[in-house]
């Protein structure tokens, strides 16, 4: 992958709406839908590999199961506002997956939030596995070194 | 049953306080929210009759689908109200069951909304099959005729 | 405008993809999941008209408070189908909006859920208003005859 | 407050049961909605104090933003389970607010997930505000030291 090649770091862009049911009372978006949409970013990433989410779980049997989350609020999002989710990979190891991601305002790349995720692959008995070798590769080509 | 016996319809009722989350930048709750108590009616009223939605699902590989809502919504409940949900059976026959649903303000018995849910028994291909009949029975036993 | 023009009357079309957090442990997207992408089909019909729900909020001090919502699900989206909300004006009449939509599934064009909201227009004290001219007009013009 | 006085923390117990709505395709409860019951803790920790978030927002114009989220998941909680939602202040000095939770399964108090929220005090134009005086003495007396 040519962003490995030059030294930078694969980063997934994908650009979400602020819907008015993720707004609450004080006029701003609730803050767990950052988390929503951290997993919109994940997803995003994993397609732009080539990978797939839906038949990881479907024929290979393997959910990556959220073990820790993190997230810093910077500045509020708001209704209708437009918003990208940049998502990074920062690392995978054994059954151990960990993302990064910043989400900014698209009108004028103000940062509004960011976070990491750490994850586990797990089979559908919710017990631990090691990620399968297919993707284990194309994960670790796009690892930030 | 008492309720039945009395020629008076069972009504279960649950409670739920709003949550935050639940608020829009409207400053009320957002109205697919409602649904969700709905639902937290149902699963209660299931409850009251000595039966469980969960093993229903687990033992006898059954899901009661949604196929049909309707709401009407008279007036907005709001942040941190104490909501009373009330919920009876409608109508089950064959596949197919009906709730209805009266949501009021606990405080002072204010009707905010009321509506229906029409559901089809389905087994876990998601494909129609007949209510077992030992919960047939017990839905009979409190149906409003 | 040109599809009224013809007799066609407008119909707004958008899309979403369906998120993890929008499913249940049926495996499929749990109901109420379904009037928020009306809401977004809403939205972006009130955009594509030239006009802008955030504005009509902010500068004119009016919301689109929902009164009534039905909804028929006809086949269950899964986890990352891609879906096109088909959104039309149904009637706009003095204080009272109405919209329709059908929810397909982009792949194969299957109809998935259809429904209808009904709204009241009101300003910020949550009391009934006529819809301003400037709003009304243009409604008027892809009103469905 | 005789706990402070004893030397125990202040430790706020809050209720809920995990609805279908809370599920995903997994099979479990999708993790974003352990921040929403991390507020369902904090505002029952704070009516316990004596205190009402409803009017500290409507009364004093003053909110409590989450500026910092982070979460450990460590047993997934399932449909249908009652969960005990432990709520304590870790601390609060001029702006900012901390609290931490620990949710566990009701019936066999194994822990589920554990976090903390840091907040800043904002008033309605989401600007940093000191915590009104009032406020500030009540979380002092249950501060754990």
């Amino acid at each position: 992958m040519s962003e490995t090649a030059t030294g930078k770091p694969f980063v997934s862009e994908s650009r979400v709406r602020v819907r008015y049911a993720e707004t609450d009372q004080m006029g701003v978006v609730y803050h767990a839908n950052y988390l929503v949409w951290f997993e919109v970013g994940r997803v995003e990433f994993i397609r732009k590999l080539g990978m797939d989410y839906r038949s990881m779980e479907h024929e290979d049997g393997i959910g990556i199961a959220v073990v820790d989350v993190s997230a810093r609020y910077k500045y509020p999002a708001r209704y209708d506002d437009e918003l990208v989710i940049e998502t990074r990979l920062v690392a995978a190891r054994g059954a151990v997956v960990k993302f990064g991601y910043r989400i900014v305002r698209a009108a004028d790349h103000m940062l509004l939030c960011e976070g990491e995720t750490v994850h586990v692959v797990v089979g559908k008995d919710m017990k631990k596995r090691l990620l399968p070798e297919k993707y284990a590769k194309r994960f670790a080509a796009v690892l930030i070194s």
